[in-house]
Parts: C-alpha cells; sequence; structure tokens
C-alpha cells in the first residue's frame, strides 16, 4: 500500500525548520503568518512542469532545488528576504522516496535562505510544482522594473549562457558538469539583490533570457538599452565548451540563467564594485540605458547583433 | 499564430480590479503588499488538476470558480478576509478563449469577495490551475483545528453532500442542476467565518468530507466528537434525489461541500441561530465534541453508524 496524501504532508510537516513568525504552519486550512511592522510583502509565484521545464528524466532533488530557486530569484530581483513558502505537488503516484529525494533538495536550499514552508496540498496528477514565495522588503525600498534612468549602467551578477548551453549539450549527450549544474542547481542571488537596495534603480531576474529580461525592464521604465555582447561575462566552462558565436546565443538569449540584471547610476560603480569582493560575486558593466524603446545588442564592432532565438516564451 | 505567454498574461492583468494595499501588482518580478498593521496573514495554496479534480469535460469558467473558491474556502474556515492570491496556470496549449472563459470565472468570484490578483504565470503543460491565497486575520483572533474544546457543540454551515451526490450522477447522467451547481460552483462561507470568531471555538471547511474534516479538528484539539448522521443537513434537492441511506453517505463522506464545520460552547447557540438569519445561511448543531479521539457517527436510534467511505485521500 502507498502512503496517502496525509502521509505525505506528515512527511514534509515533519522535515521543516521554525520561524518565531509562523504562528501556525502546515496542518490547518492555512498558515497563520504575523508580518513585521514597516515592511511590504513581496510575492511571487513560478510552477515547473515535467517535460517543460525540466527533463522527465531529472533527478528530483534537483527539481526540489530549482522549483524554489527559481522563486527565490524573484526575490532577489526585488531586494527581499525570503520569509515564507507553499509548495503544491502534483504526482502521478504516491511515491515518498521521490518526495524525500524532493526534498533532499528543496529543503537545504529553503534553510540557506531562511525560507518557512508553510503550506501548500498534494494532489495527484501529472509531475508538476507549483511555488509561491512571500519575502519582506521595507516600504517604498523595493527594486522595480520600472525605475530604470536614462544614463543608468547595465550590469550583471554571475555569468551568463551556462544554462542555455547545458541545455543544448542535452539534445546530444551528458552536458558538461559544471553548466549542467548551472541548469540544475541555479543560484538565487538574494544576497546581491538585498545588498543592491539603495545602489540600483531597476533590476530583474534572468529568466527568459538577458535581452528579453531587460527588454522587460526597457517597457516599463520606458527606455532604450544598449548592451555590448562582447561584454556579456562567460564562465570558464562556457568558454571552453563553445565557440564564440554560439556562447554569444547563450548569453544573450539563453533562459535559466537567475542572475539579476539591474540599472544604476554611473556614480554607484565604486561601490557596485566593492560589493563583488565582499559578496565573491562577480558583477559586470554590459550596457547603458538611452531614451528610446527596446534593447539593441551591438557587436565588438559597434554593429547591430541580432539573436536568433530571443527569450523563451512558453507558448511560442 | 496563438499568443504567446505574455499576451496571456496581458489579458488577465486588463481584467483585474484594483486594491489601495497592491504597491505593485502583476508585470515585475513579484507584487508587492501592503499588509496593514496588527493583522496575521492566513495563507493557503490549492491545486485542481483535469481529470483528477474536475472531469475534463468542464466548463472553463466553473473551473475559474472553483479554483478560487476552494482556496476562498479555507480563508473563510480561519476566519480571514480575502486579501491577495496568485494564480498559476498550465495549459496545453494557448487559448485566449478558454483563458478568457477561465477568467469569466474566477474574476466575478474574486471581486465578491475584494481579494486581488497579484500574480502568478502561465506555463505550457496539462491542464492544471494553483492558486495561493493570503488572507488577514486579526492577531490571536483566527480560528483554528486544535482549539474544539469538550462539551462544545459541533455545527455545520448549509447543505452536505450535494457534491457527492452530483459527483455520483455524473458517472451515469447529467446530474441534478442543483447539485451539479453545488460542485461545479462552490460557495465559500467567508462571511460565516468571520461572523464566527469570537463565537466559535475550531473550524474546518468540508473538503475531503465532514466525518473526514471533523476528524482534523478532533486530532488536533486531542478530542472526540460525536455527530448524529439524520441531523446532517440535505438540500431539497438531495432530498428528492436519493433515499435515506444513500444520502447519508453523501452527507457524512461526500467531499467537496465547502461548508465550515465548526465547534462552539453551548452559550453560543442564541448568537449562532441569530447569524443564521444576518447571513441567510442554515446553521445547523450536528453533534457534540467530548472527550477521547476520533469520530463516532450514531444512527437515530443511536447506533454507531458506518460510511462505506469516509474522506477523500487524493493517493488512496
Amino acid at each position: 500500500m502507498n502512503p496517502g496524501e496525509f502521509d505525505l504532508i506528515a512527511r514534509i510537516r515533519s522535515r521543516i525548520a521554525a520561524r518565531a513568525d509562523v504562528v501556525l504552519g502546515i496542518g490547518d486550512d492555512a498558515a497563520l503568518l504575523q508580518p513585521p511592522a514597516g515592511m511590504q510583502l513581496a510575492v511571487t509565484a513560478d510552477t515547473l512542469n515535467a517535460g517543460v521545464h525540466f527533463p522527465e528524466s531529472a533527478a528530483a532533488a534537483d527539481i526540489g532545488w530549482k522549483a524554489l530557486a527559481v522563486n527565490l530569484s524573484d526575490l532577489a530581483a526585488m531586494g527581499a528576504r525570503p520569509a515564507w513558502c507553499t509548495l503544491s505537488l502534483s504526482l502521478p503516484v504516491s511515491d515518498p522516496a521521490w518526495v524525500d529525494a524532493f526534498l533532499d533538495g528543496f529543503l537545504p536550499l529553503a534553510q540557506a535562505h531562511g525560507i518557512g514552508l508553510v503550506g501548500g496540498d498534494t494532489t495527484r496528477g501529472p509531475l508538476s510544482i507549483s511555488v509561491t514565495a512571500i519575502g519582506l522588503v521595507e516600504s517604498g525600498c523595493a527594486l522595480r522594473r520600472d525605475a530604470a534612468q536614462v544614463g543608468d549602467d547595465v550590469w550583471v551578477t554571475g555569468t551568463l549562457g551556462d544554462a542555455g548551453a547545458a541545455l543544448a549539450q542535452l539534445d546530444a549527450s551528458e552536458p558538461e558538469p559544471f553548466l549542467r549544474s548551472r541548469l540544475d542547481r541555479p543560484t538565487p542571488r538574494l544576497a546581491a539583490g538585498q545588498a543592491l537596495i539603495g545602489l540600483a534603480h531597476a533590476c530583474v531576474d534572468v529568466s527568459d533570457g538577458l535581452l528579453a529580461d531587460l527588454g522587460h525592464i526597457c517597457a516599463r521604465s520606458g527606455v532604450a538599452a544598449q548592451v555590448q555582447v562582447a561584454a556579456l561575462p562567460a564562465s570558464a566552462a562556457l568558454l571552453q565548451t563553445f565557440a564564440v558565436a554560439q556562447r554569444a546565443e547563450f548569453q544573450a538569449g539563453g533562459g535559466d540563467d537567475y542572475e539579476l540584471c539591474f540599472t544604476a547610476p554611473a556614480d554607484a560603480r565604486e561601490r557596485i564594485e566593492a560589493l563583488a569582493q565582499i559578496l565573491d560575486l562577480r558583477f559586470t558593466r554590459i550596457g547603458i540605458i538611452r531614451t528610446g524603446q527596446g534593447v539593441l545588442a551591438v557587436d565588438a564592432q559597434g554593429n547591430r547583433w541580432q539573436p536568433s532565438r530571443q527569450g523563451y516564451d512558453h507558448f511560442a
């Protein structure tokens, strides 16, 4: 006999860490949470479906990690501090070993960032994971997409294109291990997002592809951006695995990077470069905000660079 | 060409109502919300999957209604006032007409209860809807499952068994229209939940079946309950459609009722009966809380009554 829904919930409940502001956690009709005074809530929801957001063969622990990471990345892009999350898990069959392995990926990431799992449900259905994450940010301080200003520098954290490259390699063979880990276990840039409050103007996380996501900043802010494709940061693994033309495709257009792309005034450059050392994280200046609309990518010769694939649309 | 993800999101965004405490709604990495001082958050998440929670043939508007209603019902069971929700929609294909029809069910219910849709995502995948709802309740006042006291009356709102009866009829033919509407368009008892603060001790919504859900109250409160099966409220449609034995099965064990089952001290009886008139909603006293554990259902002769099916477990 397979364990039923209530056993799965009990399994999850027995493994989660406490937070002082969780008045009532899993086990009632709703969780009860005590938000601190003077803070706003940042709320985001993302779903991962088997065969769409991860291969059917993906390891349960990697799925667990990524389902939370993509939501934490959204909180990072707002400069918010993670507080609580819910998890809705649809499973074709009740499989406690799978759930345990899923939690082996989900919970360490949750604990590392102090986010409390406070509710959700488990249902029967095609494998699908929906997470809603709630973060806290001081009122009026959140990093938004609509705050870019003409003359701002455009920056990006970490390296770009690794996940896209891994995905391309997956079609043919086992990806290079570092690239694969960037696809399966993205790192939400929470410390960077919080540190950028007061420094950055606009911010977005790179989930759909750099040009597409920077395009969201431009559209919401009523500005244009120019990006130097040659300036886009690449990992050593990407440099060693792909030639420059293909690399640029992944860096500019590949999704699933979960780095932060943000704009900041020129007088913040020194403080941002100092952050790089404090956070042990690369910050790269890749372009500038201008009047107009849209994102112009240029190559080293200053010519317009066109990606073959721009951004990720789930229904394209 | 089908509209892509961003068009679907724009479609949703253009139709939602504003709330003053939504600092930033759909269109950024996360929504920004300003919770009022002195309130706790009640947070719940429920997923509906095609073929599991609703028939593949269900109307999009009914699915939209129910996806929100089951979450609002959880807030009702806490006595919380609905504030904000997120919607994660997985669709096999991008179908704007389907999304519009879905919103025709979802949004009027949202507006009627003043809950703001502030975020979420649309992804490709088997039809599945995940909603996370956030409500507000004065600190320390929420109705919980763990607060039943020995000697309390057990009450239930509305009528029981209608949805279960409709589901049973669906197997053979088109259900009786009223029963069908109770299955497709359950009414979350929000006004009742809020009015019960200060009157009720423990509360749960009847989603898994009355005996199962009352069992959750007993388990969490460390008490037992005795329920008179003959006292369970039945709708006129149920009375006319099913004989007493089958009726009792649906009333005691059928899921999807979304009524509130609560316990309250005997000295609250008059005030609860007054509520029935104010809210134009039936409140029926169906049993009592005792020492011990578990739920004992008895028939009119005082003999133990055994359901053939107790509660709903998604993996049973």
